[in-house]
């Protein structure tokens, strides 16, 4: 059922067609699934204060003399004078209650400067995706937009494939509550329903898939790939990302 | 396999992110299956001799006075002015044997205009699919990109579909032709795997079809959808869009 009194949910492919949906009072929610964003929701879970997302590499470098922690990945390698990469494993079981985050990386750092104009941005990923969902349901009334990183502004299939699975969660859990007649969204949708049975076996098909077991990063790929690792709620305000679901975080 | 030696298909799902593949010596094939590119394949059936693709809707009426024939839409609705609206099913039956027909549309001829600076490009629809197919496993040596016009540069299913069928009838007849590890064409060749068992019940997901509908157009979105209705293969040329298949010309 579509009632145009109900808030939409759209999905935008890559951060080039987002002016496109571009619009006031919009909630984005960015998904860099490979990796940034899982790796900023495992930072979060990990204490970290606030993670500051920089599209430009030399802004990036100059946080370093200010005491900030720098995490910066470009084509899937650490950047040179980075104390993390793009690596959500790299946080697990790290203690960095209070520390502060600067995180530069090749696709997803760019979406989020590219969504930043709108009033609120959320950071998305498998890892946080029932918390995404709970929130659609009960607490948000804005036009939604799921805004997939993609690979250079190529669409990409796990970016799609979340997508596809957290329109699929609101759906199941709340079948009324949005309008969903947007054919990327519907896509996403079939290619998820596809896909979820096997997701490793499937995501051998996204070239990125292909570009990480390259550089031997097989554990983060199936990291990425597991549901609800952490309870935070990235929110990205005044270009700092912080978790607004505070109870749940370490 | 992927032979980096052979030539690519690519699939862009947007005229917007048709710059991201722009490359030298390239093939694209232009789509819009509702209902541009199926009503230039209909109207070259009929004997137009060439289709000149215009945008720009001034520029449109300006050939008029010019004794040529002119077909334009905008919204799903015919233009004023215009000799033929968008529909292919008014070229069933019509003698229109070197007559000239200058086309505008919404979506279709903006993503001509975008292809036009490659070297050839080329009108795909289900209605002359596999003369594309045989094109493309008997003739090509380009790297090859499907451009989908979509709905105001958003994602369409239905052009994404024809996308996944052309590629589908490749790879079938043809399995190590082309390189095909593009992420949009996997998603295709799923979306496609999907719905190709009950096209006509699957295209109602896409939000044209609800346009399209809400016009009264269903015999239109019917005859888009039927495969292989000729076997014109319509080449772009100087702005002129030219049959290179006249053996099978009317």
């Amino acid at each position: 059922m579509n009632d145009i009194n109900k808030p939409k949910i759209q999905l935008c492919l890559s951060p080039v067609s987002f002016p496109i949906y571009r619009q006031k009072e919009l909630l984005v929610i960015v998904t860099d699934v490979f990796r940034a964003t899982t790796t900023i929701c495992a930072a979060i879970h990990a204490g970290v204060k606030a993670v500051i997302p920089v599209a430009n590499r030399s802004k990036w470098i100059d946080y370093k003399t200010q005491g900030y922690i720098l995490a910066g990945e470009r084509e899937g390698l650490i950047l040179p004078g980075a104390d993390f990469g793009n690596s959500p494993l790299a946080f697990i079981n790290q203690d960095l209650r209070g520390e502060n985050l600067v995180l530069s990386t090749t696709n997803g750092t760019k979406a989020l400067a590219v969504a930043d104009e709108s009033n609120t941005v959320v950071v998305g990923a498998f890892s946080n995706l029932s918390v995404i969902a709970e929130k659609l349901i009960h607490y948000n009334n804005k036009n939604v937009v799921i805004l997939c990183s993609g690979w250079k502004n190529m669409f990409s299939l796990e970016d799609t494939l979340f997508a596809g699975a957290l329109i699929s969660e609101v759906i199941q859990q709340a079948p009324d509550r949005y309008q969903t007649n947007c054919d990327a969204a519907q896509a996403s949708i079939d290619l998820w329903e596809k896909a979820k049975h096997n997701l490793m076996a499937y995501i051998q098909k996204a070239s990125h898939y292909e570009r990480l077991m390259k550089l031997g990063l097989k554990d983060d790929i199936y990291f990425c790939l597991q549901f609800n690792t952490t309870e935070v709620f990235p929110v990205l305000t005044d270009n700092c990302i912080i978790n607004q679901n505070l109870d749940h975080s370490m």
